[in-house]
């Protein structure tokens, strides 16, 4: 295929582990994207909350601010464009093209749903992996996004880098999924699998927070609220259903879940908090439960920090993903594949 | 999308299991591809080794021909078309546009190859769920579609109907696969897993043969051929290498393997056909062997018929596909999702 070289730009909201490991990938992949899909990217501009902003429509210096946010300086002096007096102002001053929208999770999902809303209304691709918004607003945001024809993707919402979106809609054609089930939190589920192996509640817990797993305040892992939202965002987008997060219900846990741990074992039995959506009567319902599960079930397989879905189609019967002890660097390979969805 | 209805020719080589289950799912699906993709089809020839042939270039009753075959009536007396003295002259008068490749695997390849050949180079798309053409002609074959701008897709080869090349392919953009491994032969995995509860050798594979999981003869699944052959197909589609199924190693399985799963299972380990692959120096080195795994393995987890397959990738690290107990109507399900692909 002969095509002409595209000029794109992007602009990030957010700017943490996240943003960086996309930035570096980024950079890595500038040929390949140039010779595949013939492309040259500029950034044009990042927004944080903390650490200022920069504005540059010729470009800013990817690696540059990489060095200087790993000193922890501000953006503010890479700024070389108009006055922004907050995000969305930036938002419509930033000349991109695409909006990687990599925010912090505030579970209400603002204010990235508002950034988000934001850019599509002003024509802008949106690219996130905060799953807030799009649990939230997703009826909203993807109508939108279609009335304003241009796209929106959420690949790393859940499972990070594991292609599910990609794979249940693309590669399943004609497959209507009838139930799912699987673990999508990798804090609870290192804490239930380590345990197992003798690890205390609060050594294991301590370990997630320390490895940068789960934030800083894990509450919003532990009492399920992150399994529910990442469960809300697939109901939505797969099955079609409108489940909202609260609607979802949980079983949160906490230190004193060593008994019930030990009480499967002996039983030759695994707990794990399993998210499981199916469909009754029209509609579709969303649990987030600790289930004891037979040995050989493939979700009491999954320890440490590995996540596992499992779809029961009308064609396929049962299917399983399975992500392997993710990092950031999955994240970040998330919006990279979303971006070559865009392109092509 | 408004779309004008396109009309499209399917022909048939092999009207078994896997043809009739095919032709069962695209009657049901008749209504569905005619909404979402435009196109009304008829089958205008099948083929088969022995049972006769019939072409109708108006279309063929297939409902009428599926209850026939179920009463084992010859094919013949629903011909009305050319003579044809042979399945090449098949494939040349058969008035196709897609040609599906369901005969019966010999090892050699043939004479699928020989049909996929024929038919490729008279401008038909060829589908098939034929391991063995695929393992042994990757490249003749892929390089004869190119050059006459038609596809040639295999989805069904390998793990039935589990989107392996379509996820690996179009889910996993600027992905490159460093190594693999998986179990990919039901028959030996349901007795090594069988023997585990205490079944005898025989036992197990009395049980396959008779629920028609093996082949009649199921030396090629206990000698690692099976696997063999699928892996070459996965190294040469999605690594690149170019390595024939007499190229790799193998591991039989015979009656006397009980001892060795009780060995396993004393070290709280367990015995699995693994078959795998990885690159070194420049080439891709495939082996099928029996392997002590950890319980924790995810291949340790996988039990019965179901099939598994990791891939380690320098974007996504680990990342698995589970197929649960698939039966027939999954290899039928990668004919059609090959023909989605096929007409988007």
């Amino acid at each position: 295929m002969d095509q002409e070289t595209r000029q794109i730009n992007f602009a990030f909201i957010g700017f943490g582990r996240v943003g960086r490991a996309f930035a570096r990938l980024l950079v890595e992949r500038k040929k390949w994207l140039l010779k595949t899909h013939a492309i040259e990217w500029k950034i044009t501009g990042i927004a944080t909350k903390d650490h200022g902003m920069a504005i540059d429509h010729d470009g800013l210096p990817t690696r540059k601010i990489l060095a200087s946010r790993r000193r922890g300086s501000s953006l503010d002096r890479f700024h070389n464009g108009p006055e922004c007096a907050s995000h969305l102002d930036f938002i419509r001053q930033c000349g991109a093209d695409v909006l990687f929208e990599m925010s912090v999770l505030d579970l209400s999902g603002e204010p990235a749903a508002t950034h988000i809303r934001e850019a599509l209304g002003a024509g802008l691709n949106v690219i996130t992996s905060n799953k807030g918004p799009v649990a939230t607003h997703y009826a909203q945001l993807t109508r939108l996004a279609r009335l304003r024809d241009v796209r929106f993707l959420y690949e790393g919402t859940v499972m990070d880098g594991a292609p599910v979106f990609n794979l249940l809609r693309n590669s399943l054609p004609g497959t209507r999924i009838l139930s799912l089930r699987g673990i999508f939190n990798s804090t609870t589920n290192y804490i239930l699998s380590q345990m197992e192996q003798g690890t205390t509640f609060e050594a294991a817990l301590e370990y997630v927070k320390t490895a940068g797993v789960s934030e800083a305040d894990p509450s919003h892992d532990l009492d399920g609220w992150d399994s529910a939202i990442k469960l809300s965002v697939l109901i939505q987008a797969v099955m079609g259903g409108r489940v909202k997060p609260e609607e979802i219900e949980r079983s949160p846990i906490s230190s004193d879940i060593g008994r019930a741990v030990r009480a499967a074992l002996r039983r030759d039995r695994r707990l794990r908090l399993v998210a499981r959506a199916y469909r009754q009567g029209g509609k579709v319902i969303g649990k987030v439960e600790l289930q004891e599960l037979e040995v050989f079930d493939p979700l009491a397989a999954i320890r440490g920090l590995s996540n596992i879905l499992v779809v029961n189609t009308d064609t396929m019967r049962e299917l399983a993903i399975v992500e392997n002890n993710p990092s950031v660097d999955q994240t970040a390979y998330a919006l990279f594949a979303d971006l070559i969805s865009l392109l092509r």
